[in-house]
């Protein structure tokens, strides 16, 4: 094998497909990158057998070939190239070259064919979406999945694609996140009424990590168990998670009793003095929903807190106790401005949404008083 | 105790004093800043015994007293409070209460007599330096202090004061470091030769992170044993080391065989490249020096670099290996853009300067070849 690329062009198409390699892996190979030069294009693939990233750039491919190269070194050489032109060569032996100036580093590679193929996955099924707005439908739900292994379908986000609506929601049996997209253009043909698969948590973060805040449109492809992820010059493949996922508009409450609107950084910030208070094991910080204000307070053997903040309150008052880092979370994935807090009394769930366009809303459950 | 202050000088004094807070003591009321509050003056103080910070705040002060607030938590709650007027308040069970706005926090503080005394320092011997200069004087020698206490004089930074130039010196058996700084105006009067004062690394590292890079003058007293740098409203007062230091002079070549010219980042790249590929225990790195070029390389079990630089030459050619970490370490520090290597032979040291106005030097000892 041997090729001539730009510097920057080998650091992106490497550093995205290390993306891939575990550091926990305990089969050598897994350690490496793929590398497949083939007629003007070169191939970096990275596995840990769950998720498979490949990103594809161009060279001038001199001799076509594949050669695995360790993961980590390979990439902080490359990192560490001045800008320009580097050559790659790879010989019998798997003995790796990288020349580029007047530096020349040499490593031992291994045998492509140990490589685990990553699988193709059909292009039948599909939509589209623009990156920004992939990003948005993952920062806002994908902390709210289990980290338990429990119940497994917990630990991905369920995307049910309507023919003019993505929806994603992520629960972990003590909050959920719903976060909806609307589009103007069908997704797909009449003919389908909707798509739904569950995507592990795991992948969509290394693919948040991927996008671009641009609004360049990527495409979404799946079978029942496999999905991809063509990303401009990148895919991603991951598996999909088996079995049904919790139909989560039974466990939306349909009433509520209490309503505040409040500003979401006020509130944000108090609860974040209080936590510094709270026990550091539960994060219990209380609300009391009086005429016209919400007290915020916590008390824990370190010391104790207490904020009163105005607000626009209609209907009951009541006392109700929260997790703080369920909130938080909540809190600094919105970004409007304003939010509404609608609460039913102090067992049920809150729900929480921002005011204005966008339509999505948090669920929280509360703590038990005393 | 009772006063009132600004949000932002509140913070400011115990974010500084917190410095002095060792976060490993075993000593419970060392874990606590002490608040004395006394005629429109609050001095937050923290101390491990080895290092004493004391930071004064002006404050309407209601009610004067002292109170010991647990320092960490006391810290995080002041950051997270809005801009504004804050009242602190302590009672006569040492209950501190914190009031600003509509928040009110309430932790239990400790008396302050338990608090231990921060030494005075007799304000005889005493040089003045501006901050940017003191911190010239520690960043480009303190990582040359040795780590270990088998020679506890070495764990710190000589300061010789002669009456127009300090002289800062760090050595570790291993490399040496000597910064100097030449003022035309004296830094004391004629009859005294020179102040000569061993300062513990660590106390060193605390008053960097306090200094601001501005031209304003601080004030820096000594006795045999105790210093205290007097930096705007901040007091640091440390111990001295005891004994006498080596005498760097002694230890310096005299004579080289060989020069070489380079651009001190060119170097520094390489030197990284190199390192990569270094046997992580010992970073060895070889410098091959021939007529107008250095050849840096190195060699592992993972894998091979070679990289020849062009560079001017003087003088002898000459085979030398070097811990790169040493290396890497000098050319960070520092600031201009060529230096000239000085060269005895392969097993003699390397002595760096940059070239430019500065007068300072880094030595490395080399690593033998077999």
């Amino acid at each position: 094998m041997k090729f001539v690329c730009d510097k920057n062009s080998l650091f992106e198409g490497v550093n995205i497909a290390i993306r891939g390699v575990s550091s926990r892996t305990t089969l050598p190979i897994l350690q490496g990158i793929k590398i497949s030069a083939l007629k003007g294009q070169v191939k970096f693939s990275g596995t840990d057998l769950d998720i498979g990233i490949e990103c594809q750039i161009p060279a001038v491919v001199e001799e076509e070939g594949e050669i695995v190269v360790p993961a980590k070194i390979f990439s902080e050489l490359v990192r560490k190239l001045p800008e320009g032109e580097v050559k790659v060569e790879s010989d019998s032996q798997n003995t790796v070259n990288v020349v580029c100036d007047s530096i020349n580093f040499t490593i031992a590679g291994s045998d492509a064919v140990e490589f685990p193929e990553i699988p193709q996955v059909s292009r039948e099924n599909s939509f589209k979406l623009t990156q920004n707005i992939l990003k948005d439908l993952i920062r806002k739900t994908v902390f709210c999945i289990a980290q338990e292994q429990t119940r497994p379908i917990l630990t991905g986000v369920l995307f049910e694609v309507f023919q003019n609506e993505v929806k994603a929601v992520a629960l972990d049996g003590f909050r959920m996140a719903i976060y909806s997209y609307q589009s103007e253009e069908k997704f797909f043909d009449e003919d389908i009424e909707k798509y739904s698969i569950v995507i592990p948590g795991k992948t969509l973060e290394e693919i948040y990590r991927i996008l671009k805040d641009e609004e360049t449109e990527i495409e979404i492809y799946h079978t029942a168990n496999q999905v991809l992820f063509q990303i401009e010059n990148t895919k991603v493949i991951s598996r999909l998670l088996e079995g049904s996922f919790i139909n989560y508009n039974a466990v939306l409450p349909k009433d509520y009793k209490t309503e505040v609107v409040v500003k979401r950084e006020v509130l944000t910030e108090s609860i974040e003095r209080a936590s510094l208070i709270a026990e550091s094991k539960n994060n219990l910080i209380k609300f009391e929903i009086g005429d016209k204000f919400i007290t915020v307070s916590s008390n824990s053997e370190k010391g104790k807190m207490v904020e009163k903040i105005e607000v626009d309150v209609k209907g009951m008052f009541l006392e109700i106790a929260f997790n703080s880092r369920y909130l938080l979370d909540s809190l600094r994935a919105i970004d409007e401005e304003e939010i509404t807090l609608y609460f039913i009394n102090s067992i049920n769930p809150l729900i929480i949404k921002p005011i204005g366009s966008k339509d999505y809303l948090y669920m929280i459950l509360p703590v038990k008083l005393n």
